[in-house]
Formats: structure tokens, C-alpha cells, sequence
């Protein structure tokens, strides 16, 4: 793909304008933990129950009147598909969504609920990004990446913007610090565009840390060749970007990561306390506060980037944090 | 207990105002729901997870300079508590509860966290009314009931300006009906004050449904001698009171009861289609709706009550459903 620019401040800022004329803004919720007054973003709440509809809706509005006629492509494990639809719905274009066989079935029903052509491939034998390139091409259509394109990324970092002003808002002052779930790393980079001052943390499942070794490593590591079974679906990316990973390096962000265990425990806990449904992956970034991971400081941001949960899965991961 | 004065529409008015200046609107969703628009009030995103904390700020601030030096007593599963307990904190009012010793866990830990004093009696064997009401004749201070009073009905009311007017900004007009759950029929009384024009449907679980047996036959009758087991442990109460009944009587609401197994459908429903946790109580009214057993409109309004949830039986229950 030809890396037409690269993703800047100004962009976020553009992006969080573009956004606040459409969506409201998710609600923040503030928590003591570890005796520290930390602020939680829920992300959960958009309408398409993540943070997603946020890159790309700043892309899909970027896109030419040939280009919106043409429609868009996407790949997606379930999050970004129903964020594209979600544009894709509002502004008229048609959106094929390639998923994996085995998506959560609430973001596959959410994806075609909003109107999306959905394409299903084998995760184990097929390739989601050949079979998207050959649609994009037979169809002259726009392929939408999920983070590796500098308007999804700036479009993503618009979270750290509405989050920067409700804590404003509450007198707080700017987030000194920013625990962001990392996929591929779009929000995370987005949110270091996004809030300068602040130290940025990326979350990842034990086992799919690729971004944290590679900022440790100076280069891009791609994930080890048999990753273990993680319940993050929405995480489960075998390569961050240059992109995504050059941002979040310049800023010298750090990445952890953080157990099954963890994350079920953090699910339960958003559950008891905050009454909100967050799925795995966007319960990374709780965890790792939750569990001491990272200290949090009084004026630590965590994103809680997605609700799409697949039902039995949530019950068994409830199940086992109340039990443990 | 003497009753003062009736619960009026005014009443609901000023308690909307009130509550307006110290929390913000709940999240009203939209959702297509067997072919019509129907909208949802999500009280569980309440501060304390549940509507309670409408009623109990209408009382308290009620409360004179000496009432308040004195204190205040409830008595509650939970929910009554954890609101009672918010608001006194906010007004530096002492607050002791007496709340069932099988109490859900998040339930008691919130009204701990939130200051009260909490005092456990045994369901089975002991009278809360009874030693709340000795509690509160040695200390001078307050009884707040938790349906039985004119401002807690009113206060609870503001739920329906407030739902009223987030429609009015969507453009849909005030709601046609509202589907309320109903445990001593406080929320349900203040909607009908709050919405004159609307149709008035309360729901309750099978067995419970002492509110739905009242209005059929004109008077008030109490729950049977030994009603099933429920999960909604919020809306376990004997009896309903002569203001709740004698509001909703004279609106010509209608009650029906529903199912342990649809209340954990329609747990299931919020949690894949909202990422919302409602509680067992709180779900009654969508499961009415989701069931058909109300026939929705475009522009009926469900409210969502409250999520606080005891993590273990919530699991099951979603396990349930999922496998249904």
C-alpha cells in the first residue's frame, strides 16, 4: 500500500470536530483505584459499542464523490466492520466487510444490522487481506484499513480529545497519562497524537505483545509464530504497522501485557462497578491498572475501547472472576 | 406513618429541576424492537447503578437544618440504599441502612463505599420496618421509606421529564407509553405523574405481581403467602402502598408479569445489543417489551432501572439465555 502521509496532530484535532457533529461524547466515568482518582473513557458506548466508528468515520468523510459511488472494503475481526458500516450507513456508501468465520455473533449480526455486505473467510487457511484487495479491485472500491492508514488513526485519536475536555470540564486538568488497548495500535497511536503532554501505555493480551517488543526492540516484531488462545478477538493482529509504531516509538510510549485471568477479572469488575458490558479487548487497559501493572497516577486515562462481547464467553469469563 | 400530602405533577417538575443541577441525563437509546421505535432509559448508568437516587435526593433535600443533624434510617435490598446513601453523602447527612443480610454483594459494598452505616436483619425471620423504625426513634432522624412518600415518588418522576424531553430533542414527540418495573410502584406512580399523556404499563415477576392484581381489582392486594423464588431481588416487596396504588389507579395503568426466564432473555438483549448491565429488576419492562406480552408503539419508552448486579447469578443467567 503506498503510505500516502503520515497521521499529525492537526488531523486528530480535524477529526474530533468532524465527530462531535455526529456522535455525542462517550461518557467518562472517575474511579479510585489503587488510591488514585483515575478516569475512564467508555468507549463501549458508541453506538456500534466501540471506539471504532471514529477512524472511520474521519476517512469515509475524506473519500471523493467517485470514490463514495465506488463504495469501501474493509477486513475486520468485528469492531472496525461495524464502525465502517456504521459511516458507511450515514453517508450512503456501500460497505463489504470481509470477517473471520468465527467473529463474536453479535458483531456479525451488528455488521449486517447496519446495512453491510459481509464476505466470511477461514482465519486458519484464508487470507483476509487478499480476499479484501481482490474485492477492492473488482469492485473499484475504497479499501478501508483497520489501523494502518493515517485518517483512521488520526480519526481514533479523537477519543484522547473528547476525553482531554471532560476532564477539563471536571477541573482535572489534561490526562498525565494515557492506558490504551493495543491491536494494531491505531488508538493507541491516535491517543499519543491526541495528548502530547501525557505518557502513553499500551496494553496488550500476554502473547500478542508484539507492539511492546517492538518499541522495546527499535523495529517492528512481528508476533511469535504460535500465539496462545487469548479471548481478545478484537487484539489479535500478527503485525502492527510503521505507522501506528512510528508514532507511538517517537513519543517513547512502553507496552505491557497483561494475562487471561487479568482481563476476566477486569470484565467483572467493569461489570459490578461500572454496570457496562466491555468485551476482552477493551478490557486490557483496566486490567493491567487493576492489577498493578501500571501504577496509576491521580489523572491516569484508561480507554475501555469496546462492548461487542460474544455472549457464552462473557458468562464463562464472569463466571470465573467471581469464583477466583 | 402519616401521610402529609399526595405526590403531584408540580412535585415531579421541581424534582426534575433539582435533580438536573447535580446529575446528568441517563443515556436514552433507540432500538428497533419487534418493528417499532422504542426508546430506553438506561438508569442503570446512574451514579449508584440504579433510579433511586432520584427519590432520595427529592427527600433529603427536603429535610430541614435540625432533620439533617439527625440523620437519616432506610431500609432497602440495595438499591434504596445505595441512593439514599449517594445522596446523603453529597449533603453531609449520616445515613444507616438496614438491608437484607443475603444482599447482593455489590450492592452492600456500594452503600459501604458510599458512607452508610449498613445494618443486616434476616430476611426470613426479622422486620426490617421494625428495626429501622426503632433505629430511627433513638437517634431523632429521618425514616426515608422507599416508595411510600410523596417525595420519593415524585422524585423518582423526574426519570419521565427527563426522558420526555431527550425525545422531544430527537424530534419523536413525548412518549405514547411507558413500560416501568414495579416493586412498591414508586418509579412507576412518578412516571404516570410525569407523563399525563401516556399510557402507564408496570411489570412485574411472576408471583409478584401484587401491583397488577391491585389495579385489576381496585384496591390493593398483597403478594401471596409464599410467592416463587425471583432473581429480581429489588422488586421483592410484600405490599404496594395507598400512594402508589391510588396514582396508578387513577391513570388507568395496567400491570403484567413476566417470566424468570424472559427477565433473563432480556438481561441477555441489553447486554449484546446495549453493552449495558441491567439487573434482574431492572429488565422486567424490556422483557415485557422483547416478549410481545406489551405490544410496543412507536415512541414507547422502557426504563432500565438499575444494574447492580450479584456477578455470580448474573453470569448464570446470561449463560441461560445464551444457551436458550
Amino acid at each position: 500500500m503506498t503510505i500516502l502521509r503520515q497521521p499529525t496532530r492537526a488531523g486528530v484535532r480535524d477529526a474530533a470536530e468532524k465527530l462531535a457533529r455526529v456522535v455525542p461524547p462517550t461518557p467518562l466515568y472517575t474511579a479510585e483505584i489503587r488510591g488514585r482518582t483515575v478516569f475512564l473513557k467508555a468507549e463501549s458506548l458508541q453506538p456500534m459499542g466501540a471506539f471504532k466508528l471514529r477512524g472511520a468515520w474521519h476517512r469515509l468523510t475524506a473519500l471523493d464523490e467517485g470514490q463514495r459511488r465506488r463504495g469501501v472494503v474493509a477486513f475486520s475481526s468485528g469492531n472496525h466492520a461495524q464502525g465502517v458500516a456504521w459511516a458507511a450507513k450515514r453517508l450512503g456508501i456501500a460497505a463489504t466487510i470481509v470477517m473471520p468465520a468465527d467473529a463474536p455473533r453479535a458483531k456479525r449480526e451488528g455488521t449486517l444490522a447496519l446495512g453491510a455486505e459481509v464476505v466470511a473467510y477461514d482465519r486458519a487457511t484464508q487470507s483476509r487481506e487478499a480476499i479484501a484487495a481482490a474485492l477492492a479491485e473488482a469492485r473499484g472500491a475504497v479499501l478501508v484499513p483497520s489501523f494502518d492508514d493515517p485518517w483512521i488513526i488520526e480519526g481514533q485519536g479523537s477519543c484522547g480529545v473528547e476525553a482531554a475536555a471532560q476532564m477539563q470540564a471536571l477541573g482535572v486538568g489534561a490526562p498525565v497519562q494515557a492506558v490504551v488497548p493495543c491491536g494494531g495500535g491505531g488508538l493507541a497511536a491516535g491517543m499519543a497524537l491526541a495528548l502530547p503532554e501525557a505518557r502513553i501505555t499500551v496494553v496488550e493480551p500476554e502473547g500478542w505483545d508484539d507492539m511492546r517488543r517492538s518499541l522495546e526492540a527499535g523495529w517492528i516484531e512481528p508476533v511469535g509464530d504460535a500465539p496462545p488462545p487469548t479471548a481478545c478477538d478484537a487484539l489479535q493482529t500478527p503485525r502492527v504497522s510503521p505507522l501506528t509504531f512510528d508514532v507511538l516509538a517517537r513519543r517513547g510510549a512502553e507496552g505491557l501485557a497483561v494475562s487471561e485471568a487479568a482481563i476476566g477479572r477486569a470484565q467483572a469488575w467493569a461489570a459490578e462497578r461500572l454496570r457496562l458490558v466491555i468485551e476482552p479487548g477493551g478490557a486490557v487497559a483496566l486490567a493491567a491498572v487493576l492489577t498493578g501493572q501500571v501504577a496509576p497516577a491521580d489523572g491516569t486515562l484508561v480507554v475501555l475501547s469496546g462492548g461487542n462481547v460474544d455472549l457464552a464467553a462473557y458468562a464463562r469469563a464472569l463466571a470465573a472472576a467471581g469464583t477466583a
